[in-house]
């Protein structure tokens, strides 16, 4: 069993990197912070007796031997850099508990047939610089290096020139780096296990996700002068737009997602009906299929709307993540240590992208959620119990050995 | 008859004062420019020998005598403040109307028993300093001279200053100015006179207008991990209240107006369940009977949301405008105007406000409506035709000479 105290207690140093007024953290990936943070962590790798190597796009991969090295290692992981208001757990708990996993190896003297491997991916946030899950992703060849190194962040500086400054700018060619299985462990940054009382999620698969810009063109005109059946409002039709994205999102439980969380309007004045209002849409599901159905609804809703109003609206998907099942025996490793352990578990399928679902893409890989409060994450006030990071990190390390020693 | 290409010339001279690129109009009330204009006008009216009147809040009156000069005066007015992105017509037109009309009378040698005036008022539009219909108000006791003369721009500039800079502040204590009847000429502002092929608007009333903020509060939460039935989706809920405005306008037709114009998301990010959004509403009505069902109607169903979707919701009136009927001895002087002179006509309600019905409060009202191009103003391409405006001016002659000479 893990050392639930030195966890925490490493978590609450970590979080000191960065630390807000209201109890957050804002470590934004790539700066000073970033580096003291990265710092930190290799560090407390180096004195666990773990060697470390870092790759072109920056993620450190901290290691410790097997007794067959020539296996792949059996790695762990997550990301440190947070968002602007950020909290203590997203990510750095996934990094954490796999240290922690390593101290308690350590601690026991238990040597792997296969190697250990604890990682830490570059900006997987997206805050600073998108595309988000950059390290994760370039690592699987879902863009190149060179795109990731374009990226500027709002003061122009490119994540090359920034992973030079820092000194992160690593040797290792990113996917040329062996992994027999990959375990992440994260804070739910959702309600179901509160919810449930349960404390450890299984996570079979990640949703897809479809995010869309949606813009409503109608005609601006005085509020008051302008007879409701000769107006081209583009509020009006919006709000049926968004209420639909709901509507079908509650048609394909229990995993559908619909979500409009920005919007503009213009010219945006009391007393002018709304010319042009924009919008994003996010929606997702478990599978190909459902997340389809959704999106062709959808589509088929707008063309039924513009043809009823007659007024003008563009649709268009900006990104696609497809749904992520994770391996069936990593799964599997997680349910029964979980089992073995004897916590409270139910399965609960990550409506989040991470690192994972990039790492799945070149190695079979799983996941393990913990309760966070209230569900909140992306937020200053995002809190989680000890106990529960304790015992994410207790499955992670039976999840591991499982697989490392096989 | 006037004469309707020398009032166009005016039109289009007073137009050079803050022209836009694209054909608009931006002279600010109390600016420089708004100076330049006032200049001008006040040059036309003593060229025409009348006579000028400032009061204390910067509005002016334009006297031409009449045979008894005891009597009180037949005024005609409006604006020649616009929108930051305004066009020529708006308020400009009813100013310049009155001259005209003055004008023909010098033409034709034609004297009246009453007294003449053309006035401006200060600041209509209050797209610089709140509130709205600031001359009107001061000069009719529906706010204090104090009250607007602490009114403050962006830049912390306050309305007594800015008068006392360009030099429009007068001596005249607002309101000490008889009228003896009170008649504005406007464009519509809105497209109905243009869809039913009418010259003339004669406007029996100007509608009531309710505005209100509400604020929708829910939980601010990740849109992946977040099940729809845990949700507290402030978007959502606004959404089904915006529906409803409009849906209660179209309960009370033809004079029903139901608009959000303005809202705000918060935090407003592609992945976040709104946990705040805030949005306006504007509510108008043809009397004080219909405005209050509608403003009932939305009080009772806010009420039943909250209690539905136990979200908070927050609901406060910021403005409210009485409705507003014209004297039926200043509609009717309208009326038989514009029949004698054979223009077609229909009646029509504004939806907005002007000027009109703070001189309502103190004197017989009424207006006269032409039609602007596809009902647009507060626009730089607000457009009307020259014909319609001659016809509206030639309308205000007649009812102006009915009641002066009565
Ligand atoms: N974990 C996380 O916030 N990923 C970003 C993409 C998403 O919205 O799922
Ligand atoms: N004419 C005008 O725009 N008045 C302002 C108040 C309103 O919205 O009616």
């Amino acid at each position: 069993r893990v050392n639930g105290d030195r966890l925490w207690a490493s978590l609450m140093e970590l979080a000191k990197i960065g630390a807000t007024e209201k109890g957050g953290v804002k470590r934004l990936t790539l700066t000073d912070l970033d580096k003291q943070g990265r710092d930190l962590v290799v560090g407390w790798a180096k004195e666990a007796g773990m060697s470390i190597t870092i790759d072109q796009i920056g993620n450190v991969f901290m290691r410790r031997d097997g007794r067959n090295n020539a296996l792949p290692p059996i790695m762990t992981g997550s990301h440190i850099d947070t968002q602007p208001t950020g909290g203590k757990f997203d990510g750095n708990y996934g990094v954490l508990a796999g240290i922690e996993v390593v101290r308690t190896l350590n601690d026991h003297g238990v040597q792997t047939e296969a190697p250990i491997e604890v990682a830490f991916w570059t900006n997987e946030e997206g805050s600073r610089f998108v595309p988000v899950m950059m390290g994760s992703g370039v690592f699987c060849g879902a863009f190149t290096l060179e795109h990731a190194y374009a990226a500027r962040d709002v003061d122009g500086k490119t994540v090359g020139e920034e992973l030079e400054r820092i000194g992160y700018k690593g040797d290792q060619v990113p996917g040329q780096h062996p992994i027999g299985a990959y375990f992440e462990t994260h804070i739910e940054q959702g309600p179901v296990l509160e919810d449930e009382g349960k404390v450890i999620g299984v996570v079979p698969a990640v949703m897809g996700l479809s995010w869309y810009d949606c813009t409503v063109t109608g005609m601006e005109a005085h509020a008051g002068p302008t007879p409701m059946h000769l107006r081209k409002d583009a509020m009006q039709v919006s709000t049926r737009i968004i209420q639909e994205v709901v509507s079908i999102a509650n048609r394909y439980p229990p995993y559908g997602r619909g979500t409009v969380g920005m919007m503009q309007v213009f010219p945006n004045s009391r007393n002018v009906i709304p010319g042009e209002v924009k919008f994003s849409i996010d929606l997702r599901n478990v599978n190909d299929e459902l997340l389809n159905t959704m999106h062709e609804e959808m589509l088929a809703f707008i063309e039924k709307t513009r043809q009823e109003t007659r007024l003008g609206i563009k649709i268009e998907r900006v990104s696609y993540y497809p749904p992520c099942p994770f391996h069936p025996d990593c799964v599997e490793a997680v349910r029964s240590a979980t089992a073995s352990l004897g916590y409270s578990t139910m399965d609960v399928v990550s409506g989040a992208g991470h690192d994972a679902i990039y790492a799945a893409r070149v190695a079979p890989a799983g996941m393990i959620f913990v309760p966070c409060k209230d569900g909140i994450s992306h937020n200053e006030i995002e809190d989680a119990k000890p106990e529960h990071l304790e015992a994410g990190c207790n499955v992670l390390l039976h999840a591991m050995l499982e697989r490392a020693r096989a």
